[in-house]
């Protein structure tokens, strides 16, 4: 008997449906490599115009959509990219705009709400003629939605904003849009709306969508151009990869319309964790498909907490010292949402009573802090 | 109807077999980044005992599989390297190592059987400490079989041999086994025995095997641990990847056995060849599945009558501006290969009296050189 | 007739002395690239002994001996560097440790008092094995005094505590000491004391202690000697360099006593500025050589100042958009500064009047905001 | 009692006579970073117009100025360089192009010349549009004089060969000019005939011209401005750097004239070398101020030569593990060569009879190779 096991790590971990399977069965593939794959051809074509932009550019993950993104944007020696201090680019992806970009990166706080003021953003750009004692400006980031700050979602106006200020001053905006859909979903507000002020946008199909792998980049013509050649360098060329296309496409074409239904559900599960007087959770800051909770019982770390969960079959990662993530996805069913909320309880309780027993661990993925 | 095409570019554009995409639709998977994809790591476990190494690591493509060894070897800051100027690693792809590696590319010639002279190898060799003037060497490069050299195989000896210097220098050696299955089947050497002396291997799937996707790569476990870690950071982990190590497995498990017969085929194609007078071929240097020719007249231009045989549904591509290449692979008959004889047969007899009209190129990759 | 023109754009101004001139004139040199200096050499063993160091090494500036340092410390691809969000290394030094050395800046916000906060510093760390998400932390760096934060001292026992976090945690300590001496000067603490727990120091001689030309970088023996490849490696190798040591010998015996003077009459300029109503100037604050103060009335920016005082050849740099930075060293007068106060002060009326007409700039240099 | 030394190791080795001194000792100076320095903008100007270009630009040393340079064409990401496979910048500049730079270096064969052949150079360029698989072609690199060839000369003829190849295919062409003076007096054409064709040069003032520090970049103005920051973000701006200036003004205004003398003794030594037959000498290749002989007894090895001269003070560098490196400059005189003719004869006779005891080296220079 397979034990059913409720996964809130990410919702990187969902298994691809048989619609997907049956669709790279017969997917019709070609060298994508040598630009022949028309199966992959069909899908970007189709993922830029969902996002209404010129071109798309199908990628192995969304760490090699935001590299391909800034590299592309930032390519001429001496370029300084503005992000969030919070944002997925700088603190999870190895610094590989710097350590293999070469490009030097600014941060800006992150609020809460997962915007950078303006203000600031603003204040950080440095890009006059022949400046001698710092890099140069060349691209604005903005994450939508964004994980650190618990899946909140830009709105269309500050996107906007943050793209006059870019255009203003000569300068690229790229959206990390990893969880687009989500924030489009959630905010009501068609995908190409969104990203209107954008010059670039990293799509991830392998998180709420469902698909088993890659990302979408989508740009001008003349930007995919360049992220092609990116692509081919950092070597996430595939060959026959319109099977991979073919399930991306079942799980845009099935899982956006399931998205609301996660948000639901993680709202759910955040009311059911704010009766638990250990922890402080902010249900009204759930507008996707995250919950982070802070632990305010010393007795209880967050490590302790998830190794305890794990031993029930849930599974979720400490975001923090002193908080916990939980993440929905469309095949987390109520009925688990409503199982990981009774087996929560029962780990307080257990920690508190001091009564249980923590083996070392055994599966490492539980020490890692959690990416995307 | 849909028109039967000859595709000699490369040995990277078979098609996935029903097998393969059986094995896609029933694969066990799960989160591999976060080191959880049974199928994944089944394969990996697969890969290394064939090889003879401790680990090994799937990636999404060959170029990616060489960068992350190079990388992983040559970690340090003022690294240099060396290999064959006409190797595809500095030939082929984007010169990678140094633009977004930073390490310092240091070619010897290769032979005409792919080789390097051992002696310019340890004349090339520069790793005294402390010292001021130049980068450190910590990796040498071979690769087998040499694609720019004809398909040549390097034998176990002369691998043993660089490895023996390698060693002695307290360097790492590196194999592009990208068709190190073509050597072994070629020179009726085991893998493991071939890569005995390598520190690294990276092993194509997507070539002469036939899968849609990816390479691996092997070496110990601590150079495993190094390589997961750019993997990363170059973006090519996946989510659930075993999709397409399943279809790998099978390409592994079914296709090396057809690979003697590619090699027949091509010797058979270039027997056909030699009877055209307008080239030059030498039968006797086609070693595994490449066949090169030189265009011995001058009305006849490589790109020009890669441009002809399009027209007749044979694709090829110039590998120089005076030489051709066809590549074999399983998805091509005996009679593929006879129906290409004909087809070059009338192109140069068009060509030689000027009847034809070339119009522009409709396929682009036909201007383009060929890669692995 | 020559003009005295009143500098204080920077302590990096100074006109080298008749000794400093004098012991060139003599001084004996030999090609220091082959080792061979003497001079150079008895310089960098006398700033090893001064700074309690094992080594030091003399490179022409301070921006190639931070860089240096970093990437001695950090010469592992994926390393990152912990540092002040206001620090000259992530401000004013061009990125370079990012854009030519593949380190990833992490910052922490500096204090006012150039301070970060030593648990912010513990929270930034991120050094597990085998992480795969993020860089690895090797070094953190310190500035002291600090530039940015109005020349403020970091104190022994600060120091000393980040030390003692970098050693728990692994890590390198690296203080940007271009005016140690001054913060030696004014807490009356010796240098090899304040930098006891630094793995290296630089320290700047061409600022306040007045040599023509140069930093040096101090460490272990082992440190210095990668630091002269990385040297050798950015083109910072000279030959017969002694002549500038022999400078730097003469600003370091004669000029370390001049400094306190030169706090002093600091103090003095900023509790004069303090009577103009139109600044805000906290003159407790200023502890060293260096008087930042705010233009609190709106109609008077902080360029405009400084072009009126420009035509009165008090020569100054906007610190940013609404406040100016004096910087105070040897060859300023008592009577200097208040001939500097005077002008202020006459400058501050006419812009209020708005009598003033002011031409294009003639000097660029004002316009660029200051470095070091 | 001081021993006169004679120091053949390079011309990198002279001290700077008492007019250099004495113009350092008066020299105007102010602070370059800032743009001040009035001798230092004075002796570019001189440096323009002397070498017939728009603008020029001091450095600490050849191997930043050839940096500086690469890196200045090639500032984006994933640029070629085409050089010879002897040249300096490959050789010995640690690789910097790469290792800091990214830039990909694609070597030709050097010819014994210094030349690269120009149709190698033509089929080495590689820039269509869009290419996927190779980096871009931006540069090519010259060598005159070429120190590994030998300090052979480069005619103007040819440079304006490579110079209408680099237009043709749209690249820009640098010359190391690190003795381009030799090469202008030996050739008998003017320097700014010599390097017309050259997009930049880099000339060193502290080789034969004997100037204690520094070497200057000549260029576009546009150019230079690219360089200006390249050389702050490395570390190489320097604050009163007028000094060093003042003295390579001397060195420029005196020693050129000095250079055919130079070149003269150097051909002397090369008939003296002849004449003792275990060494292999071809006097007539002896173009400037290089004398390279192969020493063809096996007896004899070039470290232990040099050791056995290091004991009479005359003082040389191994070029290769059978081969002898001696340089001319202006403070050898026509005795110091004959003296060391007598010593190499004597060391030679030593070697051979085997009664000379070596004990180890003293100093380490001899160890290294050179360099420039």
């Amino acid at each position: 008997m397979v034990t059913k096991v409720v996964d809130l790590r990410s919702d990187t971990v969902t298994k691809p449906t048989d619609a997907m399977r049956a669709a790279m069965a017969k997917a019709d593939v070609d060298d994508d490599v040598l630009g022949a794959d028309p199966t992959a051809q069909r899908f970007e074509t189709e993922m830029a115009a969902i996002t209404g932009k010129e071109a798309a550019l199908f990628v192995p993950s969304g760490t090699m959509a935001n590299l391909i993104s800034v590299l592309a944007h930032c390519d001429v020696r001496g370029s300084e990219v503005i992000l969030g201090d919070a944002s997925h680019i700088h603190v999870y992806e190895n610094g590989g705009i710097a350590t293999v970009g070469g490009v030097h990166p600014r941060t800006v706080p992150n609020n809460p709400d997962g915007t950078m003021d303006v203000d600031s953003i603003v204040a950080a750009i440095r890009n006059p003629d022949g400046a001698l004692l710092y890099p140069t400006t060349r691209l604005i980031c903005l994450e939508n939605t964004h994980a650190n700050c618990g899946g909140k979602c830009l709105s269309a106006e500050y996107t906007d904003k943050v793209g006059e200020i870019a255009k203003t001053h000569g300068l690229k905006l790229h959206i990390d849009g990893a969880r687009i859909f989500n924030a489009s979903v959630a905010l009501g507000v068609p995908v190409d709306r969104l990203v209107k002020a954008a010059d670039s946008v990293s799509v991830c199909l392998s998180k709420g969508l469902g698909a088993p792998v890659g990302s979408v980049i989508v740009g001008s013509r003349a930007f995919i151009d360049k992220a092609k050649i990116l692509r081919k360098t950092l070597g996430g060329g595939m060959r026959q990869v319109g099977l991979l296309c073919a399930a991306a496409y079942v799980a845009v074409r099935d899982n956006v319309g399931k998205l609301a239904d996660d948000h639901r559900k993680a709202k759910a599960l955040a009311e059911g964790l704010k009766r638990i007087k250990q922890f402080a959770v902010d249900s009204a800051s759930v507008e996707t498909n995250m919950v982070f909770f802070d632990i305010v019982d010393p007795c209880i770390s967050p490590a302790k907490l998830c190794q305890v969960l794990e031993q029930r079959n849930v599974l979720a990662m400490p975001a923090s010292s002193k908080s916990v993530r939980f993440v929905i996805h469309y095949q987390i069913s109520d009925s688990d949402v409503q199982y990981a909320l009774t087996c929560v309880e029962k780990a307080v309780e257990e920690l508190l009573k001091g009564t249980i027993k923590l083996e070392h661990l055994t599966n490492g993925t539980i020490k890692s802090s959690y990416g995307h």
